[in-house]
């Protein structure tokens, strides 16, 4: 559940109007690599019909895409030297504006749920709306909610399994200057596990029983940011739902996932690369990833060539 | 070859007037926990037999620490929030204002060295003053040296094996905006290896043949970061001297190495956790990296569990 968007989108690559964007769009197009994935979502009459046939076409279920009267969501902004954040130029809720998300019998049984950056009185909804708990429901925010529906949004974390919200938000959320702090925090709040989004930084979990952290792709060009928080939550969520394992394991794997899926998104303007990948590629970039991270640890009892008169 | 200083420092954790400091201090401490290592620096005659018992008690070889008429130099820094810059309340360059390295015998031969942060010309006298070329000559420097002392820098980068700076630093010396186009630059300019430094956000080595990243430790409590840099230097060159190997998979050890010893540093002040550790300490955090980073990788011919009609 989230949103489908015409975003109009300046970087310093360049400079794409109206493309189809949107947190739904993104994370549908990266789990539908992984796991069949359907889209609750509202777009308006002008929803183009080829917009409609790419997502389709990566046999994303769209009997939760409602049409309503009037123009679908619009977004523009730009990026600027700074790739991490995006300045927001306007902002066009229309259909977005009366959104009630209501759910078809065939999506109220899912059993992985995400709940995309949206008012978090809406995830509740849609939440108090499944016929039965997912096995797995995670949920986005961004600074907007935490400022305006703060208590909603922490009567939330409780709900879900997982919460995806990137380093700037979750400090925003506790108050900490720090991310392990702010990650403590969050767990406090009786969030069960905490991915952190870093942007170039790469990303981390915290939860009680473990850390996981990893550093991002080297992209010697990033063309276009936006939507790669949700393609990241795609190819977290599409991994767990395709091995059916919510294990530790599987869970660091899963960010992997997230980091190829996040990585391929930024090589384009909007879906203009994340749609068109190829089993090759994702396979070939998650090998990219234990090539860049590897390192031989320390052999059973053996430890480093310490200097033992001097090191204790 | 660095500097030997008193430093005051501020942080949200405390204070500290004149403590033990200087990027040769931090250096030796944290490589002496692997190998034999001196310092080549200057102190002024104010400088406390307690420090020199200090070092020397890490069996640092202090032949080459000269004392010169006049003061040690003296930094004075605060870190607020953001724990990554110091802002500099005051420098007084003192004896080191007329520091004109010398070597003794026992140092030319050295098989490793370190130029830490100082005028690049002071770093290519000690180079020419070495006997035969060490195994590997690592060297720092900041933003003060790219902007007045450029040309002598840039000559020294062909010179150097390997230069370890932080993202900013990289950035500022190649213009590039992001950080892999700043590696690919400095790379083009005749260095062999670039160790990035990235304060919490890990550390990243690149060369022509290899790349490796990695997270910064999810430290709760950062009391101190002034050294970290010249303590990650010093465990990435002391494990490099310890088991005498500069393959690439010594190389991103070295990097886990540094990683651990710049994690202790900023634990407490100045050297009071670095220069105090257990074998068992650093063995454990260097496990605890380990953890943090692990996931499975994709097994012989395996990929991901991608469904192969949608994904290509």
């Amino acid at each position: 559940m989230g949103t489908v968007a015409y975003d109009t989108v300046e970087t310093p690559e360049g400079r794409r109007d109206d493309q189809l964007g949107g947190s739904a769009s993104y994370f549908a197009t990266a789990a539908s690599y992984f796991a069949s994935v359907g889209i609750i979502s509202v777009v308006g009459r002008d929803f183009d019909k080829s917009d409609r046939e790419l997502l389709e076409g990566r046999d994303i279920d769209l009997s939760g895409l409602h049409e309503a009267e009037g123009g679908t969501f619009r977004w523009s902004g730009q990026y600027k030297d700074d790739l991490n954040s995006a300045i927001t130029l306007r902002t066009q809720l229309n259909v977005l504006e009366k959104f009630s998300p209501s759910l078809a019998p065939a999506h109220a049984d899912a059993p992985f749920l995400f709940l995309a950056n949206i008012d978090p009185r809406l995830q509740h909804r849609v939440l108090d709306g499944m016929a039965q708990r997912p096995q797995l429901v995670a949920c986005d925010t961004m600074n907007l909610w935490i400022d305006i529906a703060r208590d909603s949004l922490l009567q939330l974390l409780p709900r879900v399994d997982t919460l995806l919200i990137n380093e700037a938000e979750a400090k925003q959320l506790t108050g900490a200057r720090h991310l392990p702090q702010a990650a403590a925090g969050l767990l406090q709040m009786g969030l069960k596990t905490l991915i952190v989004k870093r942007g170039e930084y790469g990303a981390a979990i915290f939860s009680r029983k473990f850390g996981f952290a990893m550093p991002a792709y080297p992209l010697t060009k990033v063309v276009d940011p936006t939507g790669a928080g949700d393609s990241f939550a795609g190819g977290f969520m599409g991994y767990l739902a395709a091995v059916g394992d919510l294990s530790e394991e599987a869970m660091r794997r899963a960010v992997v996932a997230g980091s190829v899926m996040a990585s391929y998104a930024v090589e384009n303007f909007g879906l203009e690369r994340l749609a068109f990948l190829t089993v090759k590629e994702i396979d070939a970039r998650f090998k990219g990833f234990e090539e860049l991270m590897r390192f031989h640890p320390l052999g059973g009892g053996q430890g480093l060539p310490l200097r033992t008169r001097y090191g204790g």
